[in-house]
């Protein structure tokens, strides 16, 4: 069977420019011979459209999109296999399925609801959805099909050491499938983390060999908010062989004929690898967010230290030179190397470049505290201040040249709160807040693999905030190589002290003051702008932590 | 039977401040002759622990605190029954249940799991719990006890015109029962908002009536974030009278002997009546949400308008007047009378308040701006840099003095993006975020019932931002006796524009250019503080909406 997978950048709630892109690739995948054409999980609406599923008006606009969509597929050569979100029948439970449709000559030939409803870390469709009664195998012109849903596919017994479900969806439709094997389609919505890529296919490449059939899997591409969805789809042959793949972070259309089976050379990589599609993939969230907030330019505050230069760089491989701008914005504190270095990374990224000062502001807010302030000692508020000036200044620029601020904050900052809300936390968007500071510095001399972008000083000088005199992050935090992997153990997998200090052989003392950080942090994170999502465990709607609290760490 | 209600706040997390609570309760219900003592659900650890659920120590914890708690009943002449989380012995499914645990004689002697797990608004148990296998009927010293957890109670099919659940645990307990009818307890941890408490006491009285027996319902109180408890712990008898009634938003040990039969007065009130609970409930969550988070003061900006007025108000009786501090920050923009009514207001209130002018400040920051601002008109980068400079000063007084601030902005505001993210926005938590406009004027003339607290001049002047000369807020807005019952159908009740436009008698286009106002303003709710919850449908957790879309209003 000749398959095309259509592997489109939805946007959340835009069904005409979503219905219009779906029927142009259909028409494009029949003129090139495709018999069956398929889209991604809820493509007529955008994954993850959250509570807009409870609105009636999002709902009928769905059922009309795919009415559309049907109806066009009269002028379409090829069958059209899309996702949508349907009305269950049913008076009790939740309102809505999510379905495949399966269309062509202008009618709905059939309807396979989702059966799995992941619900942990950033999915919530148990929220939504009520689960698929049953399923069946589909023959389409004598091609028989097993039609499933993202996560229908991800609860085989025999690759997982535990599983989520009771059910295995997949197992049930071979179970009643023909003798002929069905083709194994799965139209995804599933986000990119560092590793995923790698899984997804070692998954796929089990289930084909355990029924000996071919699997097509179309994934979603694109950004939406947090979550950046990577494509990457991909056709496997029963002897488990990845026959073709699907760009990565790129909407992509691939004709597949499932007859063939030439393997073809497969771009994954282990987690711990992923610096390119890292980038990649921030590079993507990154134009997405600002393009479907209705923006095309970004401010990025340069310091002169490597996470503000990481992400100036990812801004202008996202948005080009034109639409990004540097701003630096030294106080007494900041040293003239800091200038320097910002200005290098300016000219090398081709944009443009301005310095304001906050020094005299500073002043005049410390005079009018004076009052309330006299006599005490310089310390945290004055250090806070510094940053939230900056944040001023940022906001007005915003404002006035509606361009979008990119934070620069890391994912060890913000696990630790070493940083400062309504200070260097403003901003639209916080593009590597995912990123602990040791992987800031490896997509950094992946930025200057070429040539240097990053100013070679920007990468070797100790990290600071410069908001006192020859202040460095190791007078607070240990030094990042020791740091990091604690949080990632506390953040990511849920550590223990105990754990982690036996685990990596430390002190119980750093590693409990380490966890005491994270803990006390939580309500600066909760006033985040959304982050870039690029690991298994990130901050924002996957990680929920209640702030009143008391917890022993 | 003499049962106790034992109504306790507890804390997120603080395993042994609860259990020491929960054993201190038992022994004083004991004291006074209770044969059998109820505590909320999950109330070893507080509700809602969300994602500390996914935690190995977490759950440790949690089964230690109950074995302590099963041992002190040794030495405690009644049952106990609490709630916990327990672990689930499946390999397959979530991990943990939520446990209704019944302990006496230093025994554990049954355990009950929670059978429907809300996953919707606020609610998200089914991402964390499974649900029991089964149940059943339970008979302590003679008496049968049908025990179940609160969503448990919810799905009765006479009472509720539609169901989200298929099966109704309170229907199959009552089936499976003998001939004598149970004793129906339920253990809740179950939050307020404006109706709530008539609704939970209608559904609970008609199941009394449907089963002919006595009902009893333990709530949780006390402010965990964004939710507040209300406690109204309530005994109703088989005839559907309510029998006796715990206090609302308040600590409360309330011993009920089930053979008596004696109505008692019901403090419930429609929702639209309810001012006086929603102000107690506001109170509450202030209070608890400061204190748990281990602070005691709290910072308040004074505008001279009603929602400061407000918050101020609140605050005082949340914190005492000693814990609360008023600043002033007038602009060129602010009118004398508006500086004059915030004094005014401390003085009612008893409370410090300060000045600090901003003028100076702004003026600098003009300047900084200068070189890029030059030549474009004034506007709204002017307007916020007004606010965002108070909120830098306010944040500044909240690190020196280790205060919390409380922002001011009310739910009209936030609906509609008229205020100013890091300006007004910034703060630990947002008081007033859940009250509309309409509501904070009758929350204040409740506030001034004995005495003018709130200066009168606040109450009848036109709202203004005060951010330009001569601005008033219906120069952006319509008035808000129009705009608050459009949005409460857009924002609470997901209304269409053409549906609010034909039952509200409004012309399609007003009703259109609000509701894009609330589409264009998610990126700021998403960075806002955490909203106290006191309608069915507050911004939050509850309310999730994607930032980058493309919708159609």
């Amino acid at each position: 069977m000749k398959l095309a997978l259509a592997q489109i950048n939805p946007t959340v709630g835009d069904f005409s420019g979503n219905t219009r892109k779906i029927i142009d690739f259909a028409k494009e995948a029949a003129g090139r011979g495709a018999e069956l054409v398929l889209f991604p999980e809820l493509a007529v609406c955008g994954y993850p459209p959250a509570d807009f599923l409870e609105k009636d008006a999002f709902l009928l606009q769905a059922q009309r999109s795919v009415l559309e969509i049907a109806t066009a597929t009269k002028e379409i050569s090829a069958a059209v296999l899309c996702g949508s979100v349907t009305p269950s029948p049913q008076a009790e439970g939740k309102r809505v399925h999510n379905t495949a449709v399966l269309m062509a000559h202008g009618r709905i030939l059939m309807e396979q609801h989702k059966m799995l409803l992941p619900f942990y870390d950033v999915f919530d469709e148990q929220r939504y959805f009520e689960p698929a009664a049953g399923q069946q195998i589909f023959s389409l012109d004598g091609q028989p099909l097993a039609i499933t849903i993202c996560e229908d596919a991800w609860n085989d017994k025999e690759f997982w050491r535990s599983r989520r479900y009771q059910m295995d969806p997949i197992a049930s439709l071979m179970q009643g499938a023909p003798d002929a094997a069905p083709l194994l389609v799965n139209i995804s919505a599933s986000p990119y983390w560092q590793g995923k890529r790698q899984l997804r296919a070692e998954m796929l490449s089990a289930l084909a060999q355990r029924y000996r059939t071919t699997v097509a899997l179309v994934n979603q591409v694109g950004g939406n908010d947090s979550l950046i969805f990577d494509g990457s789809s991909m056709v496997i042959g029963p002897d488990g062989q990845v026959i073709a793949q699907a760009r990565s972070f790129a909407e992509d259309l691939m004709i597949v004929d499932t007859a063939a089976s030439i393997p073809v050379p497969v771009d994954v990589a282990p987690a711990e690898e992923e610096i390119a599609a890292t980038y990649d993939a921030l590079v993507l969230g990154t134009r997405d967010y600002v393009r479907k907030c209705g923006f095309s330019k970004a401010l990025v505050a340069l310091s002169g230290g490597i996470d503000s230069a990481l992400v100036a760089a990812i801004a202008v491989d996202a948005l080009g030179k034109d639409n990004v701008m540097g701003i630096g914005m030294p106080s007494q504190y900041s040293s003239q190397g800091s200038v320097d270095d910002s200005r290098s990374l300016a000219e090398h990224l081709g944009i443009h470049y301005e310095v304001m000062p906050i020094r005299d502001i500073f002043e005049r807010a410390m005079t009018a505290l004076q009052p309330l302030f006299a006599g005490s000692p310089s310390g945290l508020a004055e250090e806070n201040l510094q940053s939230r000036i900056r944040g001023v200044l940022m906001m007005a620029l915003s404002n006035k040249f509606s361009s979008l601020v990119l934070t620069t904050g890391n994912k060890s900052e913000m696990s630790t709160g070493y940083c400062t809300l309504y200070g260097d936390m403003v901003g639209a968007l916080a593009v590597i807040g995912d990123v602990f500071k040791t992987r800031v510095y490896q997509l950094s001399h992946y930025v200057n693999r070429e040539r240097e972008v990053i100013p070679t000083a920007t990468l070797t000088k100790p990290p600071s905030a410069e908001l006192r005199p020859d202040q460095k992050d190791t007078d607070s935090l240990p030094p990042y190589e020791v740091l990091d992997p604690i949080l990632e153990a506390y953040v990511e997998r849920y550590g223990s002290a105990e754990q982690i200090a036996f685990s990596q052989q430390l002190d119980i003392e750093l590693v409990s003051s380490v966890l005491k950080l994270v803990e006390r942090s939580e309500y600066k994170r909760q006033q985040a702008a959304p982050v870039l999502k690029v690991t298994r465990k990130s901050f924002g709607t996957g990680r929920r932590f209640p702030i009143a609290v008391k917890v022993q760490v």
